[in-house]
């Protein structure tokens, strides 16, 4: 017997019907002797609609009153499922977040979790009552409903699986699992049973939208183990009394590194599309200088991801690249050109066109050249490289956007990524 | 300078749109110098999607659930208000039933207000700031939310006004007032400037949709006026710093008898179409008949409204009749059918073409011949009388359903509530 959370997202509950299917995923583990909370997201387009209404109301809105009413979507849907469950035989009730209580700080609108207290929810597991939590959701010291901003479901989950020292957190998407690389560009990119917290972290700050990188920072904090798995699967209970887990794919669990037994030297290779670039010419080469250029745009909540700086050749001037996300392009250039005068360079240069390719890997902490691997086999394909960053498990490169496939396919084949099994 | 509750029902909260329209109808109080607690019900049809939600999820359901899942509709009002009346610069915030806290009882699904503690509302409306309470919702004793039932935001309003020792309960809704009788069948119907808590608890119960029953009790009670008034009559607020009053008719003010100075005999004719008779021919004349009838009716849970026994020629046996609602026939039938051989009786009769009028008025107490001119007049029409009830302010007549409309026109001509300006 162990303690389970299960976390089902927006389009796992978009209707009754997929209610229904979810509540079979818990029973499954209810049958299985395992104590269960279930966290749970608004019905996909649900929160949607609140959204909008609150935006029609008006546009600059209290946030407390928003947090009032799209949280309505969360506590539908663990109505819901809490008599979906008892209709298919298994005690459940629902909790919202301020009956648990999930105390959260005053940011209303993207809320933190500070505390939960898991006395009442500990009891009735312990019962074997399955415990339907609201996910996205809390109360403020003000004693008013605050929400942790969207995805926020996925934090909920887990913090309230290190709460209840739960033995596994499991996240069911629609995807299956944690990919060596988007399939949709590799068909032989591997699902992978088992990455580090480390590793999922980079890969959800680069756009691989399985997790949210907050609710992972949580599980790696917590020790809280992360199991990503397919909410989709066809569930056909067997007649008897057997279990069901073995019509579950396992998914892929994220976990610290010490479970990982045989570490890869690279273990996905992710991409960022909504990348632009900015470079500065013939800025002068002097101390402050990049204080007054980032200055301004932190002052603007832009976030400057790349930066490069190159020596300029006489040693009193210099070129500056760096990257922000497109859609923050235009406030970004407006923001400079505004300083203009307090920086001083020659001329502005931009561009939408580019993407980020990174090589992620704990492995390569303990293993050179990979760095080196990655650069010849893209100058193998005469894929120009823009701008080089690199951590202690990453090394991403800008380049044209054009080659993002080829460049994404060719590494998955050169650090031996590749499922063989794939025709 | 006057405490005021305002009370908006589901379609004149129905979009955005509306909700705006009220927000400038609680302004314009808040401008007159009043402080103003607002309560509001879902917008309409909201509800009816989460029940049927809820019904999908299973027929038969977890009330407590049930509370969740439908209190999430007035929970989305009470955000968008509370945004809409900030945008035109009306202090506010929104007030759930757990949060005021709007006690009640353990009923879910059909909760009674036990108690409601205002202390932080007195707070907030004395300094000026309008509270938007969350209408037909509460927290029961079990710490969940629990619900008072359909059409409990009347009476969640009513509680409301009495905790907070309002001056006045303003109802709006979709008519704008109280008539003497249903304007759609005599268009001479006059509105009525006042009304006392007994006449309009017999015109509610006897099917005037105006005001929950409930609602029109408590208010007795607690003696809190109720002025029911139209949410659409349209406000244009006047231009400068004037005040907006008068642009909105007054309605009808349901108070207590000592505030109407001229009591009229009748003040008003209601009918209520869903009646169904049932005759039950050669009852055994003897004590404890009308228990072995009548208890296993009060097990179905079937409402009995009016009874009359005539006496047998022989004094052995008698005839009785009394009506139900309509939509319980089939099953009152089976219950009695069922009870046969308890009871004893020679025949069953029903029919359900028949409707039931009335003259209600305070005045009737200390008027003779108000019931005779009702007899006298129906029997100039022709209309035979099957059933007659009386109580202190009401005589109420059972008589087929045809004659429905001269009966009321004729009445209503005959106690003189003719409105000579109608043409």
């Amino acid at each position: 017997m162990a303690r389970l959370v299960m976390k089902f997202g927006g389009t796992s509950v978009a209707d009754v019907e997929r209610i229904r299917n979810v509540a079979a995923h818990v029973k499954r583990e209810v049958d299985d002797g395992n104590e269960v909370a279930v966290v749970v997201s608004a019905m996909s387009g649900f929160t949607n609609q609140l959204v909008s209404w609150t935006k029609e109301a008006a546009v600059l809105h209290d946030a407390r009153e928003y947090d009032t009413i799209v949280s309505a979507g969360e506590q539908v849907t663990v109505g819901l499922l809490a008599i979906a469950l008892q209709e298919i035989g298994v005690s459940a009730r629902s909790w919202l977040g301020w009956q648990v209580p999930i105390r959260t700080d005053a940011t209303h609108g993207a809320a933190r979790i500070a505390d939960i207290d898991a006395t009442l929810l500990n009891e009735r597991l312990s019962q074997g009552q399955v415990a339907v939590v609201a996910g996205f959701q809390g109360i403020g010291p003000d004693g008013r409903i605050a929400t942790l901003g969207r995805g926020g479901s996925d934090t909920s989950a887990v913090a309230v699986a290190a709460a209840l020292g739960a033995e596994r957190c499991d996240i069911y998407t629609d995807v299956d699992g944690v990919y060596t690389t988007d399939p949709r560009i590799v068909p032989k990119a591997r699902k992978l049973d088992k990455i580090s917290y480390e590793e999922m972290l980079e890969m959800a700050s680069l756009g691989a939208k399985v997790l949210q990188t907050r609710s992972v920072e949580l599980a790696m904090v917590h020790g809280v183990r992360l199991q990503v798995r397919s909410s989709f699967d066809a569930y056909d209970a067997p007649q008897g009394s057997g279990s069901g887990t073995s019509y579950i794919g396992p998914g892929t669990l994220v976990c610290g590194e010490e479970e990982i037994v045989e570490q890869e030297v690279v273990s996905g290779i992710a991409y960022t599309k909504d990348e632009a670039k900015i470079t500065l010419i013939k800025v002068a080469d002097q101390p402050g200088v990049a204080a007054r250029i980032f200055g301004p745009l932190a002052d603007a909540a832009i976030n400057v991801d790349m930066i490069v700086q190159n020596m300029s050749e006489d040693g009193k001037r210099t070129d500056l690249t760096f990257t922000v996300p497109g859609n923050d392009l235009d406030r970004a250039v407006a923001v400079i050109e505004g300083a203009r005068d307090m920086i001083g360079y020659e001329q502005l240069l931009s561009a939408t066109d580019v993407v980020k390719v990174s090589v992620i890997g704990i492995g390569m902490r303990s293993h050179a050249g990979v760095a080196q691997k990655m650069f010849q086999t893209l100058a193998d394909k005469g894929i120009n490289i823009h701008v080089i960053s690199t951590s202690e498990i990453k090394v991403s490169v800008l380049i044209s956007a054009e080659y993002t496939e080829l460049a994404v396919r060719a590494l998955h084949s050169a650090y031996d990524l590749d499922d063989d099994a794939v025709a």
